[in-house]
């Protein structure tokens, strides 16, 4: 029996809080989760409605590798929507989820023992799929006064081939402005390396609109997903726009390594793309519960966090409650039936003092959790 | 802008037939598919309805990482229907596609440079994943002896840390039996190496049943899928079987890498078990496809052929035609209407004198594409 060393990656510690949650509701208590990273709502109906026509007429067989043509057209359209960008479809690559993304893009650009730089705190994945590629993550730490994202001083003493940073970020919702990030792309192009911008959470932003780094350059990858302001988490599809000369080797990996995204996902993501309405009633629910939170947590005692810009996390530095955010994670599961996740996963170091605090959820789920979160914070005077 | 050695794989040949073939049907042109690696059927009608109705009653998030429990026990009990084997549904790991199952198990295996020992001809990926994941495919030349399938003799004298065998084989549609398959994982064990069995064609098979690895041992890792015998290709789910020592890694790679297979493809995969009387019907459809391919082909001057015990291929030796498959090929689409794979993809050596032909679609269609391939051939005086 063998194991490799490469695939020996840091286990989750938010299962372990995933993993007692259901345990404590097994065992009849009622939860409120605020641990989980996807929307509670389901796909657009207009998005189900498509793949169940499309199914009784179509055999869904395998796409082309890059993905349904009609979808590819319609992610570039979006592009000229969203940002103002006149995208060639042929530079869209339809992927099964961001993940695939990720995959596709690291094992196209590096080679094993490359270096890619990504800021600290960020969503743990990153580095766990660098590392199962033979690739190192080269985490910088970001800075309170950055909110959290890099910035080109952190990183120009440093040796790396690729960078890649995502806005708004995951745990904090903080963005890159068009000139932050245009320091970053800059820097990374200036020693030849790589930039890769997750963009993920475009679409959920509240007070100013997120900046797409293909507004900047056309010589970037940049990534993005169905799953959050799609709200297609479980049909892991996503896509990513690549340079013009990076297209022959990734149509190439993608048909090797994938065959295609998922064939009822795409159909479904099609329809998705149109179905604004209920997309915007969604958004609408996401506004109110980032009020909820920005209100209710000082008031319980979380009072040292930052408005998000966009996604639908709080990232609380909770360092005058705790130097152990996994237990107070425990004991705020345990004793206010809310659950929530330590920073750890993020960042492995300062998260010992930081909580990350979802709202994507149901707007009542969000008032009962800040009840909760008040009670239990009241006995500790804060 | 950056491409990495190891994405730099070989292309698809068979692209060039497909992309030559949709070119003469855009230009009116009615073709006859044999170079289709895929079912032309849907997933059967309950896999339908059951997602159907689950999609209005579920939001169909994120499922735990190995996969819906209800769908890995239903797995775990196709294996003591099939084989006789009592599998623990823990073992089973469910991946989006057998493609996601690669990527799994040779990351959980093998670390940069590593070697694993392939059989040639075969499924042109392997070879491509490995390279992609800085792996190094070890490919050993089978014999027509052995029918194409490797033997302990072919790899004994070799350094390999890892064995991938595939039966039923593509392109060839032989299968290993008990013998052949236990003296291939004793000669992987015995040296500490890894043993993959690739058993997605499982299922589709005529003269005899296949074997599976599991019957034989538990340390190896079996993959398997919902394409072909679940006539479930779009879709891209299928599963992993691992032994228990493996788990804990597999599910913290599988969790970064992927999150889970689509929701939407396992709901439908786990109805899709049950659906017997379609899957069958499925398989009386390749039973007679087939008999008409060992009938017709020899007919139509390609005598050089073996029937195949499983999979929906027919591996001809073409070498009293040619030294040039692939200009075969584009000679048949081109004169017969007829797509057809040059054996270049299985084998960069001696396909240049094979050709694979599929019976995956219609009757109808096989029945047509025979008449065009003896018409095409009688001038030739075969």
């Amino acid at each position: 029996m063998r194991n490799s060393r490469r695939g020996d990656v840091d286990p989750f510690i938010v299962m372990d809080v995933m993993e007692a949650a259901r345990a404590a509701e097994d065992a009849g208590s009622h939860i409120i989760h605020m641990e989980v990273g996807q929307p509670g709502t389901a796909a657009p109906e207009a998005a189900r409605r498509a793949l169940a026509e499309t199914m009784e007429a179509d055999a869904l067989g395998y796409t082309v590798a890059l993905g349904m043509p009609a979808l590819r057209a319609r992610i570039a359209r979006l592009y000229k929507d969203w940002y103002g960008v006149d995208l060639d479809p042929a530079r869209v690559v339809v992927t099964p989820g961001s993940s695939g993304a990720f995959i596709l893009a690291f094992t196209a650009l590096f080679d094993a023992g490359d270096k890619v730089a990504l800021g600290r705190p960020g969503y743990p994945s990153y580095r766990q799929i660098l590392r199962a590629l033979d690739l190192e993550p080269l985490e910088v730490e970001a800075s309170d006064a950055n909110r959290l994202q890099p910035v080109p001083a952190d990183l120009e003493a440093l040796d790396w081939q690729g960078l890649m940073v995502a806005s708004p970020a995951n745990p904090t919702g903080t963005m890159l402005g068009r000139e932050a990030l245009g320091a970053l792309i800059s820097c990374a192009q200036d020693r030849g390396a790589a930039f890769i911008s997750d963009e993920i959470y475009h679409g959920i932003e509240y007070e100013d609109r997120a900046v797409s780094a293909l507004e900047i350059s056309d010589d970037v990858c940049v990534i993005n997903s169905f799953s959050k302001y799609f709200s297609m988490t479980g049909w892991r599809v996503g896509w990513m726009v690549v340079p013009e000369a990076q297209l022959r080797q990734v149509e190439r990996l993608a048909q090797n390594l994938f065959i295609c995204a998922p064939h009822a996902a795409q159909v479904a993501a099609l329809a998705a793309m149109d179905a604004n309405d209920e997309l915007e009633a969604n958004m609408a629910v996401y506004r109110r519960n980032r009020q909820l939170m920005l209100d209710g947590l000082p008031k319980a005692g979380f009072d040292r966090i930052a408005p998000p810009d966009g996604a639908f996390y709080v990232y609380a530095d909770v360092s005058h409650l705790t130097e152990d955010s996994r237990a107070l994670a425990a004991d705020i599961l345990e004793h206010a039936g809310v659950a929530v996740t330590p920073g750890l996963d993020f960042d492995p170091e300062r998260g010992a003092r930081t909580l990350r605090f979802s709202y994507a959820r149901s707007t009542a789920d969000i008032e009962e959790g800040l009840a909760r979160l008040k009670a239990y914070m009241e006995p500790r005077g804060t």
